[in-house]
């Protein structure tokens, strides 16, 4: 991947995606099969208010949407598609009021689905697990 | 579940978890195994800026939520605790850009392990299916 | 379906894969969206040694068998395929030295994917649901 | 962990536990947190009669075993539980007739729950991955 395609898609990842955007998530790494963000803490993502912990839908919203990205990575025409089919998430730790890293790497790519496994961590530490399988279209 | 009872959680799920209130979640019921809840759509849970729809880590979010507002309800001293273990999520049919009703109901509620099944729903149809497991202590 | 069809399918079912043979399975019912069959206990499905229990994989095998039936069913030529992409069990209770019913029903079933869920019952009562997710190909 | 030790798990995991006897498990390694084994090819296993390959159930139940394997093998007392509450397994190659060999890990060991991260191998190639929970009960 050139510089300038990496720039492209940081931009969509960072400006273009609604919920993207109101997290501050930025792309830190895009490989063809790896991919790795930053998401800064923030209020408005705290779940557990007794603890003032990150709701942990927010990490699984992180990890669906870098697994993803690796599908679309793949794309090579306007027509193709992707779409999660399931989610799984093990939580191991709770989320402190700090950033996240979330990272995702491909298990496998077939011609009608797409495996790829998910980390969130926090200081270099693995806070949570996921699991994605995504039905994917890609023309040839 | 008095009246009295029930307003003091709505307060609790609406205006005091942040990201809950991000959303603008009401909760509509709440019984001792079951819980709904609305949740409008607003530009920022976009997460397919193709097609315009909602994001699924949202759907997951809510999901997690609920299920474990169903574990909160048989708390029984401000000590007991509940952090979720696992959360998985079927997408069944993407998310349109309108508001989505989330419901869970109590599948076992063990001495160790709560297990809610969730789903989400737009004009009366299952769109996400979720199923979230959940360490508790509830001290007796 | 005809009593013919189904006759033939249950002697395929029972009769040439191997481990439904030796598990002992009868198929109950079967229709388009619904599947439905019978093990019997025998000493070889023990797991736990202290306390006589099945093994829960032998119900995780029925349930996958049963939900890819479903597949199979709508299957048009014999080129058709279907794969277990992922396979998720809920154990509820423990399955006591009886017979099993393992039933399973469609949740989905698109192009490229089937999703199903399926039941373990034993004296009426649920003791561990699960969920499939199958990749298909069916020719046109 | 002695040899003695050692060879005494190992006789109850293949003698005793008559699903284990069937399949003619055989334990290779076992440390606090890892566990591996190897299972032989035999006809009962098929469940694809087409492409005569192993019923992925089986995999599963492997999988279930070794990961709970590791819970017992944090046992202090006589009267320690175990039990699985969540198996999710993703199938990523065919299984041929050929051995298997699977192994677990421990992902996160707490008072009440411990989950496992499982491996099923064919030539050295990971042809699924599985995640269970199980809820412990530790006497301490």
């Amino acid at each position: 991947m050139t510089k300038d395609q990496f720039d492209y898609i940081k931009h969509i990842i960072e400006e273009k995606v609604p919920i993207h955007k109101f997290l501050n998530v930025k792309l830190l790494e895009l490989e063809q099969n790896y991919a790795k963000v930053i998401v800064p803490f923030k209020h408005e993502v705290i779940g557990d208010i007794r603890r003032n912990r990150w709701h942990g839908g927010l990490l699984a919203t992180m990890m669906d949407s870098i697994g993803g990205l690796l599908g679309t990575n793949h794309f090579v025409t306007e027509d193709d598609k992707i779409a999660t089919v399931d989610l799984r998430i093990d939580y191991l730790e709770e989320a402190k009021a700090e950033a996240i890293i979330v990272d995702a790497e491909i298990v496998r790519l077939g011609k009608r689905i797409l495996i790829t496994k998910m980390r969130t961590l926090q200081n270099g530490k693995v806070i949570a697990e996921g699991k994605g399988v995504y039905s994917i279209k890609i023309n040839e």
